[in-house]
């Protein structure tokens, strides 16, 4: 993987919404406008940044399974499938990518079923509760790995 | 969303199979006769009412989001992923359209892995064991949210 | 049983109350007043239906044990003993009479001691979480059961 | 307590359906006939008995409150009350009078909510499964412990 | 409820054995003797209560119920229900008014089933034990209640 | 197996020390001298049985095989082997012989980890507390299972 | 279902890298090598087999639906959804096609997570640990399970 | 310990901060203006009283291993080690001095990690819920055992 | 152990009755028809077995303890014991002899405390629900690790 | 809290050993030279910060409750006392002040009683799994805090 | 038992393998050896031994039951059976004889079904964890209970 | 550490007050005297001892800290912490010293919550219920550990 200095920025189920709803809990900012943040951290950063979303286990599944064809890292906010997938879990092991799990919101002050995560156990670590900031914070360590 | 007058009766997985499959556990109707059922009973209550039916969780999810463009209740019966689905939980609540889930079988009667609800915890109500009748009570149920 | 038309609705524990405490959960209608909304309903459905309500969990027993004499189904709101009592679960298994349970509230969002109903177990469904709608519509369902 | 060689036969909820109702479980034999019985078995034995059944848990613990006033033991089949009654088991506590608990079947084979009795805890022992016979060894016990 | 000085005070199921049975656990004292240095307590603050015991939990279901009507606040010894009662618990937070759980015994030290009460969370505060003096304590945190 | 009259008693492990050591709970018959009891009642009743123990679960195991080659019914005191073995419980089963499980004890006020019987799941009926009177109910109730 | 001799061989999410990814936990074998096996193996059993592969949760749910046109059994690797999907269970019954659930590793040695299987719940069996030759194990199976 | 009529009220963690902070929950009342009321029903009560705290676990079981020398009783809000401390709970039971447990708020509302009290287990009783007032009945209730 | 061609097939407790007793569940082969069978294969397969068969788990520990001596191989059924012996599992891990455990029955369907197999964690792989081809699939997977 | 744009970093139990033990784990640098990157950072942020360290619950309390004074925000590595410190919860939500929380670990891949955080459920949010890079991302996210 | 010089060692499943099996685990001692070794420390400490092994939990039962004729201390490893032998434990119950509990391994460190002993809970005590040395310790622990 | 014939032995809370308080549990022996008896056994062995003790678990992780500057190993008698202190158990992981677990009585018999120790899941060993002897034994198996 050495050499690859390109992240993906993966986002699960209903972050397509981000920023047209429920702004109190996920802020105001759309995927876009995160999109645009990101891309001029990652500019300051000197990596490239590819931002996708999904509201299909199977479809993340694959992107994880091709990753590291085009990419050094992985910054991904699995939302609802955080808790339920597998799936992801086992992709993400056997391509071997490392992967930075984000929220936006801080998963630990929720609903128990909130609190357990499956991409944690194979992730390099967690950033939870920072809101749009989770995914600056995620990048800037996703840029550090691939640097190493 | 005042004003919208159309629900979305959304199927779950395998309801597809409705009517042709284990008619002992769940009637002898296929999803098209419950359908001519529900639009006769729509007329009668004066609203519209729409059938889909997917096997895909990521798919739902998507119908979901896009409910309150055109309507302005759902009546849900997520079979499997009404015990597996927080990505439908999470849609739910994110576009804060008043649902009702249903079921065919009381499923409080069956395993236990049955009994838990993730759309239950975020729906208006929850109707079960009513076989077909469950999607006709769910519906008179959910033309009333829609006249208040 | 076939010939019986006439329904037992009955009432726990604290469902005296109704409409005169707490009518933001519980709504504004008095036990009277959805006697009469429930007895229009009935007219209009071709049945006959008497409502009760006890205190004493014994008393609710005897209700169901002697309910096969005069009636063809039981839609009941068990309130508080849903969850502790097995006594009436034993009752409506003893005497086979078929038995709907409904409640006011959506009981599967509240406390986790909400959410176990040992009367769910044996009765043919629950409807939960449509206020006094929920006895409308557990009519509904009963007199569909008689009619078979 | 001794000299007193009556026995308090107590039966909790659902049991006055003896015989009438689900045979194949609870055997053809009525109150009354277990009544006739027990009495036969009584008078062999030249002890005394009182068979009384109450659907109301308050009335339960009332007569175990009074019991050591005309008995020398207990021997109850409490029913449904076996698994949430703590007021039966604290008047039993109370009074300190022995007490043989009893069962139609065989509790530890059914659902797992009866396995667990509150009245085995503060009894002397348990019978259980033998149908009508779990009375007359239980009374066989009774009268045993009213010897000693 | 303000102006209503008088504080109802509520005895669980055997709680009419006091002072005559197993006194190493619950002291000397009968319910009449208690009821007295309440009366004179109560005279000390310048308020006035009543003492009422039974053994069936409708009952105390409705006198719950019924407290509004007379009293600013019930102190409540719920013995065996404080752990099974959820009809109770329901009472105290539908007619909202300010209760005070009191125990002869302190609960926590007890069988595990004893240390979850449903009382205590809908209730003021709890009092364990103290024995007698539990009553008194009570009586006095209630006064204080009625007074602001 | 109709015709067989004689019931085989089976004696789990440590039971060889019966009478010898912990009076206090076991009593002080011998495994002989409730032989000789056995017998007389056997006589009694007019049937024969015939009593064996053993420190090992596989040859319990073998003996119940082959029990019903000789006999029409076995009561077993299975001692520990009640919570630990299956190896017994699908002995019993397989050959479907009607089995009577006793305790000298009331396993149910003991440890928790005596409360979960692994033989009574497949058992007839239990009959626990009574000492060595549990022998003899136990016989009473398998001779009564032979005359049917 | 009599005389369909073709087998449908499926395989779960993440399996399309079989041979690619993990070769010391999944052995070096690639999907297509595995498929020349089966079919050499097809070959000498005289059955037919097709194998197919999906990330989707939902597609796989289809091909089980559709399975009874042209298959007699299914041979599953469920690999993730073997944990997380009710969904594939309930196609599974649905249908009630004869189904063996195989996996290259033991599940019983890894994760607790892993140890739960939704779809052993509803397959005839279950093969375990074997690497590529669970799938040839599994076609064995399955070819005696449209023989008979 | 006769003879001694010294209370000693001990602070867990954070009481220093009592009127300072969150008096939405804790009241407005400082630790010295509790201090000064305490010191008024004492004067009262013909007691002495001292008040402590601490945020150290050490210094807290210290405390209670030096009070026997001048104390007669404890009055102990242990805050956040109610449920973390088991050295304070033994050193409770070491010098075996009477002690009381106290709360201001009624930790049976809260948290369920806030339920489970190490200390309430081995104290006289618990007094929770009733603000700086909890103080002042615990002071009595010490009182009271000083003088027995 | 290179070059042992002898497989070790091990029978627990009541698999002496195979084909005697419960057909229904485990067919109508007997152990030596089996035995047969799995000569027969082991020809084609150009391997020995042998098979043993006990009810006591002492014999089969040792049995297993032996097994290195003589086999290259164990095929266990470990039937009752699969549940509870530590001891059989520790000695497979003692010896270090490549073990496939099978079960005639999907022990996955049956009770909860079937589920969970002390041999499976240790084993190779686990082959279950095929009945007397639960042996012949275990004894081909043993013949291919032998032949590796 | 506006205007103080102090950041306290506090350190848990056993960090102080940081850069000198375990490094495989923890990573080469020690406390000091975290501290002089830290510092570096701060400087390119415009925020001071000041990094402290204890092995006593005590002195992280007092240091928080202390913290409003001086800081604005508090990055805490709570180490050990993550999962085990209640009063260092209930300090940080007593003075209110935002709390951010890191590891340098993966808390969540690490064993099960590391896995619930009691600070987290009352912080920001949490940080986890990129060694010494965990402090320098916290410092980046408390910055961004006090700018708001 | 006063006299009884005599110290009984027995072992558990498994332990004939000492020495030869799994060094790096149970060390490189056989049974003989630390049989040598623990003669040379009895021969020191003026006490007699026996070193007995069985992988039978009937016979290991039975020489507990007849320890105290010889013996007057029992040191025992149990191996597997510390987690599943509820019969083992009865026996020392019964005979009462003082029994010191030991073992190779530190089982506290293994799989959680290795943390709970059965024997523990009426042994003396335990000793885990320092291989041959844990027989050593433990017979001199035996040697000086027998010197009281 | 080579070399280091040092002995450090750890008192954890309350262990300050042993032979003063409850001798019927802890026996008579002051630390004083443990320390003698300690003493004189160290010099039989040929290696030197200190012993300390503390209430605050902030001192203890500190001693463990800087053990191996001057001690070969710790005996350590971790009271109260041993079942809440993760820190105690994350500074001896982190110096890497060996450290034996001992205890005066046998805490596997004592309440549920003493059977889980977070120290002996990194400690050589355990010895637990011997009395002062614990710290013998202990310190004999510390000596040995030192030797090699």
């Amino acid at each position: 993987m050495a050499g690859k200095k390109k992240i993906l920025v993966l986002n699960g189920p209903n972050l397509n919404l981000l920023g047209k709803r429920q702004p109190e809990i996920y802020g105001n900012l759309t995927l876009e406008q995160i999109n645009q943040r990101a891309h001029a951290l990652a500019k300051e950063l000197a990596v490239e940044i590819e931002i996708r979303q999904s509201n299909h286990e199977g479809e993340l599944v694959t992107w994880i399974q091709d990753a590291p064809k085009q990419f050094g890292a992985i910054v991904i906010n699995p939302a609802a499938y955080t808790h339920t997938s597998i799936a992801m879990r086992d992709a993400i092991t056997a391509v071997g990518i490392p992967t930075i799990e984000i929220h936006l919101s801080n998963i630990h002050r929720r609903e128990p079923f909130r609190h357990r995560s499956h991409i944690a156990e194979v992730a390099v670590g967690q950033i939870a509760g920072f809101g749009a900031s989770s995914y600056l914070l995620g990048i800037r360590a996703a840029a550090e790995l691939i640097e190493e």
